[in-house]
């Protein structure tokens, strides 16, 4: 089962669609539809005619195509009912985009419990819930329901358990091209193995950047990472215990053990981050630099402090300062500020 | 002796002041006349009868009176000379700005050998070389013969070894409030122990932020911070076995065993950083942030993985998460987005 039709849908379906600017339900259609013509987009909305020019109608057995996915944003207490009749309409795939689910309370871990069984009742795929979805700028698809600036086209996946991406950081990055980017929410179904397997095989994509609070499934990961050629790049929320403690109000997710997580990403070759920056960092550097035959840096500089700071960095970080020969030297020299000779 | 004429001197005389803008013999005397009136500055140049408007003068014994300071921005082979003529005129303190000397060349460090020599023979201080000198937002006194934008004035004192603190990383600092900017370059004499005794005891500063290569006086440095009340951060250069050998080519300095400053920086309650960057965001910290009472973090965030990498970065870094009580937290939900709450 491939996630293809969460990234280039051939029809969708807009269940709690919007006609009020400001409403999420608004602003996913305005960013569906506003750079991208290629599908069809349903609204539905029974109080409405049409949403931003496009015919609404008033439940899912109207529309008269099964859509390839349907994008849910109603009230967390409809959401299953609303599975149900997706299911029955013969719909396979869906991004619940509304919150309060197990992320929230008890209540709304039983809801989430009962979306995933109605799902696997009609073998649906689900997305979600607490998850803002896909941008995907080859196929041009958004999904969002906060408004969205253009982004900028690029080799980058970002792909997380939080709508920071998508909401916050992206637009933020003007100078990173992206691929695609992939917010999973609470991942009561489709999951970071399900979403990386579709990713590396992505012809758009070079740099994986990820934030995950937990891997449900780590043999399979390992399997999927084996065969890719990818860079990887991993922000692990959780890792400590007030992280762990932050994570159960978040997505819910089960941390794991943090050492196994560091063993696991030493031995794939997965770069471990700390921060939002650090991945952001990292990605800039691999979007912007040649791979490195070796750990040998050389440095070049007009300022001694930046030098001298530049080579307590390398030996801290496990690199080596190259010995320049004379004949490059003497290269440098010429192309140096006089001052400085 | 105090340092208190590098500071406010009211005499100045500039030895190798120039008529021609770009150069920093021209600078020098563009920043120190900009905005600041109060003292006597004496252009020493044989060739012109004015520059920028201050009447020249051939010689340092041709001066109407003994001055202050001396800075001095000729070639390094003159230098040794001109602090013969600066001392038999009675001149007991002296910037030198010049470089090639201990930092440069063989030739570089006798050529220091001489200056010091010299200077001791006359009782004189000298700054540098390699320095450019100071900035003082309290006397308005600045020396630096790189072009200087106005500089905030504040309650931070940055003492260092690197004319970067002046000339690139004051001006892109808008946000933070400077009391004194002192580059002491080579430190063949005036070290950071003199400034250090000198800047604890101005009113104008509260925060100390050092970049040092070494320190030559571990025991008179222990003796000065011991009677601090002020907050010191440290960056440290040359640490490591690469950027010593970085050090050796910038000012010359021996940088000691790392252990032994970080054994000094634990016990006097010294801040060490590892970059300029975490220099300058410690200080935003002290000059924006109260002292807290102790260890205990609160954190409030709209978003799940904002609240969960900030609960890891605390764990991280030793610090506890508080309980909110019930009643606090009804108190934050009225000011919450509703979208949120």
């Amino acid at each position: 089962m491939s996630l293809r039709s969460f990234f280039d849908p051939k029809s969708v379906a807009i269940i709690g669609a919007s006609g009020t600017p400001g409403k999420g339900g608004y602003a996913l259609i305005e960013n569906m539809t506003k750079t991208d013509f290629k599908r069809k987009v349903y609204p539905i909305n029974p109080k409405r005619r049409e949403i931003l020019g496009l015919k609404t109608y008033p439940k899912i057995n109207k529309l008269p195509e099964v859509v390839d996915l349907a994008i849910i944003v109603i009230n967390n207490e409809a959401v299953p009912q609303m599975i149900d009749e997706c299911g029955s309409f013969g719909i396979k795939n869906v991004i619940i985009e509304s919150g309060g689910f197990a992320e929230a309370s008890e209540r709304g871990k039983k809801l989430e419990k009962d979306v995933l069984r109605k799902a696997r009742k009609f073998g649906m795929m689900v997305m979600g819930p607490n998850s803002i979805g896909i941008i995907d700028t080859s196929s041009g698809f958004s999904t969002p329901y906060v408004p969205i600036e253009t982004v900028k086209k690029g080799r980058v996946a970002f792909v997380g358990q939080t709508g920071l991406l998508e909401s916050v950081f992206i637009p933020l990055l003007r100078n990173i091209g992206v691929s695609k980017v992939v917010c999973m929410g609470n991942k009561c179904d489709v999951d970071e193995c399900d979403v990386l397997e579709y990713i590396i095989d992505d012809s758009s994509t070079d740099i994986i950047a990820m934030y995950i609070e937990g891997i449900r499934d780590g043999r399979r990961f390992i399997k999927i990472i084996e065969r890719s050629e990818k860079v990887l790049i991993v922000l692990k929320g959780g890792r400590t215990t007030y992280g762990a403690r932050a994570v159960s109000s978040h997505t819910g997710t089960i941390c794991g053990e943090n050492r196994v997580y560091d063993a696991l990403f030493e031995q794939y070759n997965i770069i471990p981050v700390k921060s939002f920056e650090e991945l952001f960092d990292l990605v800039k550097v691999f979007i912007s630099q040649p791979f490195p035959n070796g750990n040998c840096v050389g440095i070049i500089t007009v300022t001694g402090a930046g030098g001298v700071t530049a080579s307590d960095c390398c030996e801290d970080n496990g690199l080596e300062i190259a010995s320049v020969s004379s004949r490059t030297l003497e290269k440098i020299r010429e192309v140096y500020p006089t001052w400085h000779r």
